[in-house]
């Protein structure tokens, strides 16, 4: 779970990015009300998709609203100093949308704002919720642009600044992603135990997604690509199908252990039966990549020279077109997210930046394959922060 | 997964509820689009969390907006007569905030509207959409009372009309819900099979979930209480945890699963070991509970009713007190959602409302336990949707 000090830091950050004028600010992306206060509605529960608005007030109280049985699902206790719990279901009467029991918690916040500057999140914020507050003027403007926060009229983008400051990682955010890589690092290795012609995608996927949780130790979400790679069709990704696996198939274990919004994203191949000297060859050229990319891996890297280190050693094999897609992207409350490690990327790395390097090799008649690892960025290289083993066999 | 014939027989229904000078409603609640789309965002993939809008036309055309990954992640193919796909990422550059890729799709249908009057989802729909619509006067209106769609001054509530509309299930939505419904099944009979004192309510649940999602044939969201009850603690509630079950404990199995937005709901008690005469007693009052609820299922029998009908076995043995939570609620998109079976509830049943009947009895020094079935409410009485066993042994 995010920690106070964590939250506290996280705050405090934000406020160094709005102007001094501004006294509030209204926090309404789930991922953000999570970040700011560690209060994720638990999407394991009744209360799966509901919502919880954050207002953060300068000088340092922060107000969490919600519905009684939202709040009631949030899966730690939220770092707030006042809780506006609007009771929406008690058990003996009918109940109103749920919807307006959020808005009627912000209405008996709303007064307080009247006549003091504040922001809202606007790419969340809904409409009825505006209408409840005492907003005089602009008090949001997003920039459609690439370049995040303040735009060229100064006027700014709360959404945008918050994914800005995401990039870089607190203690406490590193800590959850390490317990969701210890959750991964379990999943790849009941592969390698299951693993066997005649099995489907969908069984091995159940057997991954149990081992997984089991190693989170509490309800996590699992997903990402369960799939069989064959020489005829050698590029899949998704959920799992009822495909059931034969000897030559490549398993391309690319997925993601989610606990309270923040994920691990990795990957490895297992061959089915023994590779062929092909299969070996791209594997070798995706480990060589991996090692490639890892070399370059520090805060103030382009993201594009990331990119350009993995996909040397395809192109200098001859093997260019094989290798099409990112060499990795940052991980965090989303996936992708920025830095993105690609040909034209403008992004740059930062120190606390966590992002995975993802070489894979893609032929017809030989197959498809993919490795991944994942690491923090620090200002003298990186730390690993996944563990599994990559290995064709 | 909902049918082209089930999305267009809602909007049809939609149609008839808002006013014939309304030309177009914008509909953001990802339930909703859903709803009358067939458009859900994996919440078991990198776009879990992600929206698509819905713009529904008077005349028929429906057109999906979202990103170009987050449309990639719907689990369906959405029933749109257009969908307007913004790139957000194509693997070569860097990527601006998602949520402003949304609304640049939203930017392309946007003159479209202008000068026709429209509706929008005020609960749903960001401040940073509406700013971009071309809306003149109020294009909607929230009735923060409890009932539905039209208030008193004639204004439109979408978000509240599109909930009422939901209680009665088209048969796409039931076929969904038996998906569910069989699924849930399996769990319930998986928890026959493994339960034993040693095992902590956490290792239950990796069965259960794992039997549920198995039987269900493809990735569900599984969630519920999966909890112990005891002679000393008889109520708890939610996911499990790691208490290690004992000889003369009760698991309470309450769970959901969920399957492109729609879920089941219901509840066996097991007892490990051999029930002692009061637990059995409790349950027997229980099942007489729920038997007295099924005879008052019907269209147009009041909820407070069948509420009064569960309520009297308890009551009439001495228990009333045992007994302190709902009779059952609507399931679907949501839950609880109404019809709320409690005393006080002013629902009445509605043919096509799918509910559930839960009795349940919590006593100190006895244990807790509870029951419940899903059924489809009809003309001339109920379906039942739900078909696990339920016995205390």
């Amino acid at each position: 779970m995010l920690t106070r000090e964590g939250c506290l830091a996280r705050r405090q950050r934000l406020w160094e990015r709005v102007p001094e004028s501004t006294e509030w600010v209204l926090v309404a992306d789930p991922r953000h009300v999570q970040y700011l206060a560690n209060c994720w509605v638990q999407p394991l529960s009744f209360s799966g998709g509901e919502r919880c608005w954050l207002l953060l007030e300068r000088g340092g109280r922060a107000t969490i609203m919600g519905d009684n049985f939202a709040l009631r699902s949030a899966v730690h206790e939220p770092v707030a100093d006042r809780e506006i719990v609007e009771p929406w279901y008690d058990h003996k009467h009918s109940v109103i949308n749920r919807d307006h029991a959020l808005l009627n918690a912000l209405r008996k916040v709303a007064p307080e704002l009247a006549g003091r500057p504040g922001l809202i999140e606007a790419e969340w914020l809904p409409v009825a919720a505006a209408d409840i507050l005492p907003l005089e003027g602009e008090a949001w403007s997003l920039d459609s642009g690439d370049h995040a926060g303040q735009n060229g009229s100064g006027a700014l983008d709360l959404g945008t600044i918050l994914r800005s400051l995401r990039r870089q990682k607190e203690q406490d955010e590193l800590d959850l992603l390490r317990t969701c890589m210890r959750a991964g690092d379990a999943g790849q290795l009941r592969l390698r135990e299951v693993l066997a012609a005649g099995l489907t995608e969908f069984d091995i996927y159940l057997e991954i997604q149990k081992a997984a949780v089991a190693a989170a130790g509490r309800p996590a979400l699992v997903y990402g690509d369960f799939r069989a790679s064959t020489p005829e069709q050698p590029k899949a990704g998704g959920l799992p199908t009822n495909y059931e696996l034969k000897t030559g198939d490549l398993f391309v274990l690319d997925y993601s252990v989610l606990l309270d919004g923040y994920r691990s994203d990795f990957t490895n191949t297992l061959c089915i039966g023994a590779p062929t000297d092909e299969q070996q060859m791209l594997f070798d050229l995706c480990e060589a990549a991996m090692r490639a990319g890892e070399e370059t891996l520090k805060a103030g890297t382009a993201a594009s020279d990331v990119h350009a280190a993995v996909a040397a050693p395809f192109r200098d094999a001859g093997y260019g077109d094989a290798f099409p897609h990112h060499a990795g992207h940052g991980i965090g409350l989303a996936h992708p997210e920025p830095p993105i490690l690609v040909p034209d990327s403008r992004d740059v790395l930062l120190a606390g930046d966590v992002v995975t390097l993802e070489p894979g090799a893609y032929v017809q008649g030989i197959g498809g394959m993919r490795i991944e690892h994942n690491y923090l960025i620090t200002d003298s290289g990186y730390e690993r922060l996944s563990n599994h083993v990559i290995s064709l066999t």
